[in-house]
């Protein structure tokens, strides 16, 4: 039976992560890490200013005063005696499509899982209803898994419609697309006079090509958009040479070493 | 005059983001935006909890009560009357090698300035020294940065090795290199006798072809690896699909919709 | 029926908050606003740099992200319809004895309740096994508050033996006692060879006179104290005038004006 | 030469602990460890959950990452070679006049200091202009404290009026006033729709008796408190005995153990 670990960034209380659990309870043994306090927008961040505790709930679960990326760390820890096979974050309450993959802690938590021997998952659900949806959505690929070969520290982000299962258009495969500039932050007085800033809603998307995440959500499909943790832009590495020798060439004739 | 917003992840008194405003004062107008506290390791988290406060400090810098993707956002609204071509990050006290780069809070910062019309640089010095030999890579990158077209939303992430300008070697266009699995985190008994889990140095690196960010500092080269901030692996969707259809096509079979 | 406000300082899933909400269901209407987080130690903290949230929880108790006097703040705010006549906070994981009080958010919570009409009560229990125990006698005190006539801004901290209640020895009127030095930090290198210090654990007792709170406990009795919330040294005023007078007479003589 | 401890809870880089500092180095040897941070509204809350850091600046003030008590806890251990004598807190940036004292950070810092030799002081400006005027009363303070002998686990929380020296009226000793009740919480709306809860500023003074502190700001009066860290209500035990006695008794005849 394959062991899962499993985490989110909306908190151990959070109805997704339940209905993840319920969801692969049948088919897997299932360890759950997931952060005390919701801590959407968590990205990768780690903790390193001070250690953790790891605490045990009734629910069997574990409640860790840290952050996605924090939980699947100890989770995939010698902490345990047992190994863990892969990692399925979610399910967000809400979508991470576009640009929303560099700050969603459901995706940071399943590109923690990179070093095992799975693909990791990350699952998020288009809305705030239908969670039942998007669990056996992560049922149906969990179990086919295996037979995914991609490359190590490699993840799918799973994007599922805020539907009932019967009204689901299919699944798609797709690329990131992109969201706009966010609107301005939200100005307000605090209390004690003070301006104070909030971070307002994230943008709109604007790269809305027909294999974007955007797209297939807006069509009705779960959205695939297999991901990498490697984040360069190999294509440009030559402009960057060119430019680079350009650079060097001109201080060098002016007498500079470098 | 190009006007430049600087930030970093060590916070807005490390005497790394001192070095960089140091080195770009004379060839650009500064705005300095940083957080309070040290937040290595923030990734691109956004505070989404809770409003900021910006606090101009005596140096003309200012302080922001949050992470560095936070104060890149602030520091790019309309907050202030003028906009900022471009944003310079660190500079970072230690490297940004490998997977660091999923973690840092300096990348980070360069990221989110992904939506103005230059391309941005984080700066990281793989030390604790010559803040100097950085700063002066840093002013050499940005006098040069117009001549350099990189698609939107690229950054170069920079590494510098923590040696004398006359030291260093010379400049190479690298890729990101890899870091095998961290160490075990550091298990303690808090004071009250209570078991916690401190997070461990990160993982030496694994893969340190000749072409990475690793192999450059470790041979005495600046490093410059072009990043982007789409992950898609589209060398996998092919895969993926080819997945996909053999799972839903079984599942049609058996009767299921998908 | 009267309406009961319940807080604690260890958290709204903590086993003493229920324990205490059990032992009172039956006489009261009860409110149940605790921090997220075990906030031991918080004092009488409150949250000034940014809003709170609310979240109501299965169990019908509301979660905040704060502190304990946070929590009493918001839970006779008009947020809600209905007022309420006393706060009670606990059964805390632990005694509560002498200087504790000072540092104790089991305290602090009751402390908030000090503009409602009844006498607000902090419960204790020293160790962690006999909730029911604590229960039982915050059950007692409550249905006999109304004939108790303590000043306005006046509160009781009740601490309870670990025992059965059958093993109790009675009930004592005690005054505060007092701790000695506590011990010296614990000083640990992160894994990032930084020094940092741990707050070690609070001093034993150093005034166990017979009518202290100390003496009650270590004797097998429930300890109940009067707290107030005015600090003054009252009967040090004269000494403080003397001492001024014969300091700005002084300074009189030499020509300054005060 | 005496040696100080200054501390505040404006945090470490606030003009009123530098005004503080310049006015007392003449007289004394001072150390002085503040909060990163603001941490108005910190009480006496000890950071239990996480190891603290303490970092020196180039000021040669140390910065620590936690609240006034825990820089108060850190200065007076064993960390340094040297011990100190008493501690001063502030200045601090408004008044602590009232209930305030209850939520002061600046009064916690003062109380942390107790078990030291001599009695510590609570300093605080009633606005934010005339550090210089506080400071001066500070060092007026400071330098007559030895005379003053009051019993152990006592403080002097001393408020200034916002003027210039020569227009202080002298000095009053005082006894603690009361606040009214506060404003209901400011309730917003995040920029994600969800609403939020700001503690609002404090309840005018609501018992200003010609004695208060209240009072003596009000007439241009410097004010002086002493307090005490002995919360029990003294007065008040012969009433709770009364009750308890009345209430055990009930509960013997109808054959209850207690």
């Amino acid at each position: 039976m394959r062991r899962l670990l499993l985490s989110n960034d909306d908190g151990v209380h959070a109805p997704g992560l339940k209905a993840l659990h319920d969801a692969l309870v049948d088919q897997a043994r299932l360890r759950v890490i997931a952060p005390d306090r919701d801590r959407s927008g968590a990205s990768n961040s780690l903790t390193l200013s001070h250690p953790l505790s790891l605490t045990p709930l009734d629910s069997g679960f574990y409640s860790v005063d840290g952050t996605p990326a924090d939980c699947v760390y100890l989770g995939v820890s010698d902490i345990f005696d047992e190994t863990v096979d892969m990692v399925i974050s979610g399910i967000n309450h809400g979508a991470n499509l576009g640009d929303d993959v560099l700050y969603s802690g459901t995706v940071a938590a399943a590109m923690e899982g990179r070093s095992l021997g799975l693909s990791a998952i990350a699952m998020s659900l288009a809305g705030h209803q239908h969670f039942e949806t998007s669990g056996r959505v992560a049922a149906t690929l969990v179990s086919a898994v295996e037979q995914l070969a991609l490359p190590p520290r490699s993840l799918l982000n799973v994007n599922v419609p805020d539907v009932p299962w019967e009204e689901l258009k299919g699944f798609r495969v797709t690329r990131q697309g992109q969201r706009g500039q966010g609107s301005q932050p939200l100005r307000l007085q605090d209390p004690r006079g003070r301006t104070r800033y909030w971070i307002a809603a994230s943008g709109a998307s604007s790269d809305m090509g027909e294999d974007t995440d955007f797209a297939a959500i807006e069509a009705g499909f779960v959205s695939i958009t297999p991901l990498q943790t490697d984040l360069t832009r190999h294509a440009s590495i030559g402009d960057v040479r060119g430019w680079l020798e350009a650079l060097t060439g001109q201080r060098q004739q002016s007498g500079d070493l470098l």
